[in-house]
């Protein structure tokens, strides 16, 4: 028979068992972290009809969208959880309870370029808070605080979350004269650190915004040091626009709010040249930079938003969120080393190797095991001593039982401790409690091993 | 602004918050389940080549399958979690370690007639076991040994495994001369129970067998009884066809080795009119019907096949493998009323809510709660006391805990308990200890309610 060669498609990745059990433990320790602080599971279909997921329309990103026909219905693949979450809640608002809290760690679809670290297949691992009507501003504190701990629990050091407010940009540029181009100025601003502040300028008075505006511009936002000090550099701009002295207080508060949150100085910046290219962010935004790897750009962004779901609904729902490329983070960390090499990646806690033809006292050793929650893989092939040990370091369990004809008459059985090479011959009846203590020993380290 | 109106299609399940928390723990209970027998997680992607997906061709499922073109890929979302299983071995292959155990729970796509009941999109939860050249028939014992305890841990208790052996079967047909014809009379036996023997008998003379023949099919297949009986039943026609007798014995083999694994006798039996209609197929089958809603079909099929990947490779990939269609599973226990109703679906163990303008003193005390481990949700909105009782109410938080003026100038915290409605007054660092030991007692009941 002729072979079809095996293959995924570009830009879809998959994993071996090691690194897939590392993926997931990332997954795992974010759905805890998330459920901590009150965040709720939710699941959508990956395929809604075009009509409703390209709703608002047009963008960069809907030539990237995966859109087909099945039958006579125009299909798209979802290509973020933003707007399925928008069409979430204004087809099921009746039955939810604002202000409501949803995670949903899921693929999305976009069909970019191929390059090395872009996926067209990705996992997003999205938090929102959505009122009805309106939604505090602790929410926009509470948020980054949840990443910080996200991230933290995955073992992550070296990272800093940048925050700005959007009402202090539209109100800056509203004292300019600017406030009509606010929107295309703050898509030329995003590019600062892509592009650099001469470039910006040059792109700034080529669009016709004045020179002397230009350079007012770029010394805004090119405000340096600590939080507070760029706080009090907002200061002397105060009482000429309603809106940016709106957006100075939240920003001031969101910042005095981070820190009773517990997020330590130096994990967060304001930083005002963040703008984020979405034209929805109204209030707070967010970014995440690795510190050591600023090439990489932000692993976590996401803001503050007026009207979620204005495609689908007259009612307003204004709401808080942020979003992990969760696919693009775990191959940056593989790439730059740091995944803990010491994870615990084998598929059971331990091998039970029969010595003997018959089987049944191996069975009902193995049953005793997993009654008492030990991962217990059981060794049914009839190999030589030697390929069943082979097999028990290849998939690297930490303990192998053997059970042969000696032990099955004497009523024990032999561990053997694969880290240290120790062996033991226990009764049958103690093997539970000698691997649980062992077991539970062994703390379950960080995913993330950063230097 | 015209809005458009939001809507899933047809053949989408999707969840409102409780019953998305028992789906989710539905999937991580069987997660834990599989995790004990020592399967590992695996995720492939969902889009695959056309080429390398349709490898196998044809078939009913062709016409269901969602295909469609992006640029000049010709791409098909996968319709079940086996082919990429072998497209995964035979891809990987020298980088795994066999027997190789993985179980994948993930969305898979066909595009059937819409009708209540039947998914386009729908959850497939797997299990296989992969040997590289042989694989033991232990395996063919454990897999539904697994499955067992599967449903058993779900809280399922009325349910039945129906195995049987392909090769038993195959060469009983040889007896009867018919074994050019096996595969296509398997599969209008196959139909036994949906269109009864008298229409099976037809069809089958019909089709050209002899009418003595199709009374001898018919008599071989309806013999009842358990499972010690059923094997009985088979000895009468030993020594005439060697497959047959190589299936009788691993069928009684099979059988002994379940009892072994503990799966209790009322909870398997074998039946001979158990072929499973795909091709590949040639060992142990199994099936599993709810013993109450015969009417609902298998919730859990599978079996032993002897070439898992040999549209992809040369090597021989035998393996034993079983598939649970979750979504359909979640739909029917939901319609019979067997979701628990009394299941924890809160998104949070208790709501902080705050009595004073100030949220300092409550964010640190979240602060310290989510440091304990307990799901805290911090209602951060300025509204009536009354609304922020009826949220409480709504979410079905089982504690609320009140910080005001006095309890912040007293060091102290109020805590109700929703279910008793009981109101106690306890200093502010008893707080975590209290919950602690009210949550801790409070046991995870069966997802599943069976009366």
């Amino acid at each position: 028979m002729e072979k079809i060669t095996p293959r995924t498609l570009s830009g879809f990745m998959e994993l071996l068992p090691p690194d897939q059990i590392l993926f997931q433990n990332m997954v795992k320790s974010l759905e805890t972290t998330y459920a901590l602080y009150g965040f709720t599971p939710l699941d959508t279909p990956l395929i809604e009809a075009s009509e409703v997921l390209l709703a608002k329309g047009g963008g960069e990103t809907e030539k990237q969208i995966y859109r087909f026909t099945k039958g006579d219905s125009d299909l798209s693949l979802r290509f973020d959880l933003t707007v399925p979450l928008a069409r979430y809640v204004a087809q099921h608002g009746n039955e939810l309870t604002f202000p409501f809290r949803r995670y949903q760690i899921g693929k999305v679809y976009r069909g970019e370029r191929a390059q090395r670290g872009r996926f067209r297949e990705f996992y997003q691992a999205d938090i929102d808070i959505v009122g009805d009507g309106t939604l505090d501003l602790v929410n926009e504190a509470e948020i980054p605080s949840v990443i910080y701990r996200a991230f933290t629990a995955l073992g992550l050091r070296r990272f800093r979350i940048r925050i700005n407010n959007r009402k202090v940009l539209n109100g800056f540029f509203a004292m300019l004269g600017l406030s009509d181009r606010a929107g295309e100025i703050l898509r030329t601003v995003d590019k600062l650190e892509k592009i650099g502040p001469d470039a910006v300028k040059k792109l700034l008075t080529e669009s016709g915004v004045p020179d002397s505006a230009a350079d007012e511009v770029l010394a805004f936002i090119s405000v340096g040091g600590n939080s507070d000090e760029v706080l009090a550099s907002l200061e002397k701009y105060r009482g000429k626009n309603p809106d940016f002295d709106t957006g100075a207080d939240e920003l001031s508060s969101v910042v005095r709010l981070m820190k009773d949150f517990g997020v330590p100085e130096e994990f967060f910046t304001v930083d005002l040249t963040i703008a984020r290219g979405l034209d929805y962010y109204t209030g707070t935004v967010y970014e995440t930079v690795m510190l050591d790897h600023p090439e990489i750009g932000s692993i976590c962004s996401g803001g503050r938003y007026d009207n979620l779901a204005e495609y689908y609904t007259d009612r307003k729902l204004p709401g808080v969120g942020i979003a992990i490329g969760l696919t693009r983070l775990f191959f940056v960390l593989n790439d730059c080393k740091m995944l803990n090499p010491t994870y615990p990646a084998a598929p059971a806690d331990l091998l039970l190797i029969p010595m003997t033809e018959e089987l049944s006292s191996a069975v009902s050793l193995a049953n005793s095991l997993r009654e008492a929650g030990i991962r217990t893989m059981l060794y049914g092939e009839k190999k030589k001593f030697k390929a069943k040990m082979s097999y028990a370091d290849r998939i690297g369990v930490p303990f192998v039982l053997f059970l042969g004809e000696d032990e099955i008459a004497n009523g024990t059985v032999s561990v053997k401790d694969m880290k240290t090479g120790e062996q033991s011959v226990l009764p049958r009846g103690e093997a539970v409690d000698f691997l649980r203590s062992r077991l539970s020993g062994a703390e379950i380290p960080p995913v993330i091993l950063e230097l």
